[in-house]
């Protein structure tokens, strides 16, 4: 016996065209099925839950509505598209949701031509389908473009960027403001209070209303039935001035999970000959789902859960993360020092800055999702002597580079950058991955660059960067626990610049940068199996580099090999062969080789995969080694 | 017989003390004689001269009424600031601007005190401004804080998110918006034509309406003699709901030359014990100055001029700029090619892209000051099959690096970036070098890197950039004259990732990035003098890099030495070192020197000494070829 579907509708749809074949009468079920579908995918794979389930009906609607992929649909952060992935043609794989090989946690082009744009860091989808619609109107073609953007995607200047020219150019082109009041954490800014009165100073519009409003905002829109456009406009008086003030026809605000309202906006906005149009729609993270309903965070991202009780299978932790190592460290220093002070771009649970507010409410910011305005307001802070922790993770910081440079480097001003996530950061793949920082920081004078090899030496360097009053610092630790070592009570100073040596050997020289050290320390033991003596270095800084140490390892060793979790190119490798080439210790010959992040973008998949994937376990350490003294490295590890 | 001096008052005032000494009835002639000085410096000097004579009064204005430097004064961009130099202690030195070892161009910590924050990329001054005030209230402080930031720079998101947060803290901090409709090019964008609404749907607030108005926007407020705050607002309704959304008291819009306006507005504002506070002044960019007023940039930048005639000393050139030369190109590239489209942030004159819009009205975007939308929106126009060139000059584009990284290079998508600027750029100093852009575009994958070393080649690059559809590219190109080389009519497409070389020899192989490929040159010419054979190699790309050809010049030499004008860390060097390292091409020997810009910020100066300064003439490529061969070099130089 055969039990019956579940969801019968979800199943007679492969893609938006099967959606667009239902009525929309049945779309209500529909919707039901897809949060059905989603939540169990979700409870099987982890993921993002809550902002997906919050767009269901949007996502029915969207589809249904527009002729995607014809209409370009594009999803702000892409977090929230799970529902929209299983409507087009993925729900076959739906459950390898951000695994090895699997399907991606954010939209990707390369995964499906339902994806018009990659995403991964917010506030991007105002400018991309700007573009797209200009585009549009430069090859003649007639197809829509449709944004959807939450609100605290809202507070980046970038959105705003986008809006202001969107509203100079005219083009047709439709936003949807996904207005939940939450983004990861509670959206924080004038701009989200803004929204919050435009939302709450009046009830949603009614149907009569929607008609209203759409022929006095639309004026070319003609409703079905509709009577004469002044009569609906008598009495209709909304606000949205700031949006009008920047050149968009503002509807709204709309409950984001009526679909008998949704569909008819959606439907008229559609047929409206216009330029910029901003839909407010509201809904709510989690909709649908009691136990995400319930959560503070509205189950923004969990790991694999019981879809009846909602308890989330969390693995055993074998040692406290890095964040929270962070977090404790500076709590401790700031608790003797009150100059420090933390900052923080909507990130407060991720970056462990909760726990420091707990402790510090007056000496934490919370800007938003503004980066730029993070690492300048943390400048300012500077110039007045107190002494700013920036803790941005450092994916995160590559959006506010210029700042970085201008506002903190070239003022040589002591703002501390707490890099978390730096290198691989397994299931939210490469756009999360913090490959990039040494790079892009390593190049700027007078700035102290550092990286813990385990959290022990994460503790020393919070009191490091706390103390050091000279010019800007930063420390880059990893997504994930710790390797388990005792934790000192408080941070010791560490002397700038200087590496330590944990290893002394005689051919072989492994010089590691972070918390590859482990892997070092066990490449050094099998070396030692094969009879080759390995130095091990932990470098501690990428800049300044421990020149006198450098120097004396390359003089007396054969081989040496640089060890970093970041991209290759510009970082700690690249800056140690620069100073022995220009120290004239490369002259005679020396066998170094550098590894790191490949140059090459590294998909999502499990921590230890993405590092073997990449050449930075122990077994890779030690066959550069070998072969670098020309050992046949199979023979080498047969032996 | 001594002449009267044409600048009584001034003269008297060393110190904005000084001038708080002053009665206000003394300051209109104060502003006039400041005016005088302000265009009799930069008639010598050159330099930003538009800025700085629309914002005369307000100067004078701000230091009377504030108590600076206890009162912190930012000035956003800090091209307005040379009124503020003469007046705070630097009247002596301001014939030295912009010149080597003389006073910055930009307002520079390091320079003064009255300079609390440095400037020279726009938009940072709320940012900074409400660090300091946030720092003040936490330290128990009570001075003020201002900010002045022009109307272009609050096209840029960054002002924006420094507002929301603002708006949100409630700090109290005084944002003066100087309005001249007019940043370096007329300005673009919706928020522009929003103040352009607010000041021309009414005249000037009169000094009644001023009462009038802070009674109402600063209602703790009590005018000396007012009547009753409620009798004053009756009838005054002010626009300016943009900003009061974002949380901010409105004031405004003034005249900005009219100190009997300007001077009880700010005194008013100083007293108000409330939170963000926006004083909308307007003023005329260049005003006082007939030639500046009547011309089309208003003297935004200026050469060294005739005061009576206002007549620009504009040396002779003996080539075409490389800007010129790229805009042409890529005209002619445009021509067969209508998939190509050109974007610039707020930089049309700068980047060359006039004269494009010219040809291509509709194929031009101008988006404001506004890097991180610009190249998401290239993205988004480069999805539907269009050929962006995002032109943007090399400092500018570390205001959009995230973007660069995620939205062009993760999705592969073939955005071709023109950085203008790149290397150094004289009399505009450390903020305005382009050092950076090799080491943060050189860690990104397949992205294609290309610099000319000279306008011929730079012809060929822009051809190349066209055809090349597989993923993002870049070239980057020095500010000023080519070398004289003659021009093709048309650009080839070069092979990607190849070099050329320029010259064959035997023992040294000089290897060079770009445009200091002349001074290689030289450098082998004396070189040869000494008897030392050098091949030259123009590397053409800097990513990929042409393996090949590294690997034979690295067995076929005892040194090699590269050369970029670009930050030494991470550049091409850099690349070159890890290239060779990982082929084990330095395993036996090579004595290899990496040349580039050393690891400190290089102050304002004549090209050619920062040049030298940098140690990459021809005298130092050659001093360091012998170095490395073992020579004495200056031994060797004097034979």
């Amino acid at each position: 016996m055969t039990l019956p579907s579940a969801t019968p509708l979800l199943d007679r749809v492969d893609t938006p065209e099967d959606l667009r074949a239902l009525d929309d009468a049945e779309l209500r079920q529909f919707a039901d099925e897809l949060r059905r579908e989603t939540i169990d995918a979700v409870s099987v794979t982890g993921g993002h839950l809550g902002a997906g389930l919050g767009v269901v009906e949007l996502t029915v609607a969207l589809h249904h509505v527009f002729d995607t992929p014809r209409d370009r649909l594009i999803w702000d952060v892409g977090h929230q598209c799970y529902p929209h992935k299983i409507i087009t043609g993925r729900r076959d794989r739906i459950r390898t949701l951000r695994k090895g090989d699997g399907l991606s946690g954010f939209t990707r082009r390369a995964e499906s031509e339902y994806d018009p744009f990659g995403a991964g860091h917010s506030s991007t989808s105002i400018s991309a389908g700007l573009g797209m619609a200009v585009a549009r109107d430069l090859t003649g073609a007639a197809n829509n473009v449709v944004a959807v953007i939450g609100d605290g995607a809202m507070s980046a200047g970038m959105a705003y960027e986008a809006m202001n020219n969107a509203g100079h150019l005219g083009s047709r082109l439709v936003v949807i403001l996904n207005d939940n009041d939450m983004s990861i954490a509670p959206p924080t800014g004038a701009m989200s209070a803004y929204l919050a009165r435009l939302a709450s100073g009046r009830t949603y519009l009614s149907l009569r209303d929607i008609g209203k409003g759409l022929a006095k905002r639309l004026p070319k829109f003609v409703e079905r039935g509709a009577q004469r456009a002044e009569e609906y406009a008598r009495g209709f008086a909304m606000g949205g001035t700031l949006f009008e003030e920047l050149g968009f026809y503002y509807v709204g605000p709309i409950d984001g999970h009526n679909l008998e309202h949704l569909l008819p906006v959606l439907r008229n906005v559609r047929d409206a000959d216009l330029g910029p149009i901003l839909v407010h729609v509201v809904t709510q993270k989690g909709k649908g789902y009691a136990p995400a309903e319930a959560s503070a965070d509205k189950y923004h991202g969990v790991s694999a859960f019981d879809v009846v009780s909602g308890a989330q299978a969390k693995p055993k932790a074998n040692a406290p993360s890095y964040t929270k190592v962070f977090a404790e460290s500076l709590i401790r220093e700031a608790e003797s020092d009150d100059r420090i002070v933390a900052i923080t771009a909507a990130m407060p649970g991720g970056t462990g800055l909760d726990l420091f507010g707990k402790a510090f409410p007056q000496r934490t910011f919370d800007v938003g999702i503004a980066e730029q305005h993070a690492v300048t307001f943390a400048a300012g802070l500077a110039t007045e002597g107190l002494r700013p922790f920036c803790a941005i993770y450092s994916t995160f910081l590559q959006r506010a580079y210029d700042q970085v440079v201008h506002d903190v480097a070239i003022q040589k001003l002591p703002v501390r950058f707490a890099l978390d996530r730096a290198g691989l950061v397994g299931a939210d793949g490469a756009t999360h991955a913090g490959a990039y920082d040494l790079a892009f920081l390593g190049c700027l004078p007078d700035f102290v660059l550092m990286a813990p090899a385990d959290e022990a030496e994460l503790v020393h360097m919070v009191a490091t960067a706390a103390a050091y009053d000279d010019g800007p610092s930063a420390f880059r630790y990893p997504r994930g626990e710790g390797v388990g070592v005792e934790l000192p009570l408080r941070g010791r100073v560490l002397p700038i610049g200087r590496g330590r040596i944990v290893r002394e050997g005689t051919t072989v020289a492994l010089v590691s940068l972070g918390t590859r050290l482990k892997a070092a320390q066990e490449a050094a033991e099998e070396l030692a199996l094969k009879g080759v003596s390995a130095t091990v270095v932990d470098a501690r800084f990428a800049k300044p580099l421990d020149r006198a140490l450098l120097l004396r390892l390359a003089r007396e060793h054969e081989v040496m090999v640089t060890i970093e979790e970041a991209a290759e190119a510009g970082g700690f490798g690249a800056a140690v062969l620069q100073l022995l080439a220009m120290e004239g210790a490369l002259d005679r010959g020396l066998k170094i080789r550098t590894l790191g992040l490949p140059d090459r973008f590294i998909e999502h998949d499990k921590p230890e995969r993405q590092v073997s994937d990449a050449g930075l376990d122990a077994k890779a350490i030690a066959a550069t080694a070998l072969s670098a003294l020309g050992r046949d490295v199979r023979a080498a590890l047969r032996a």
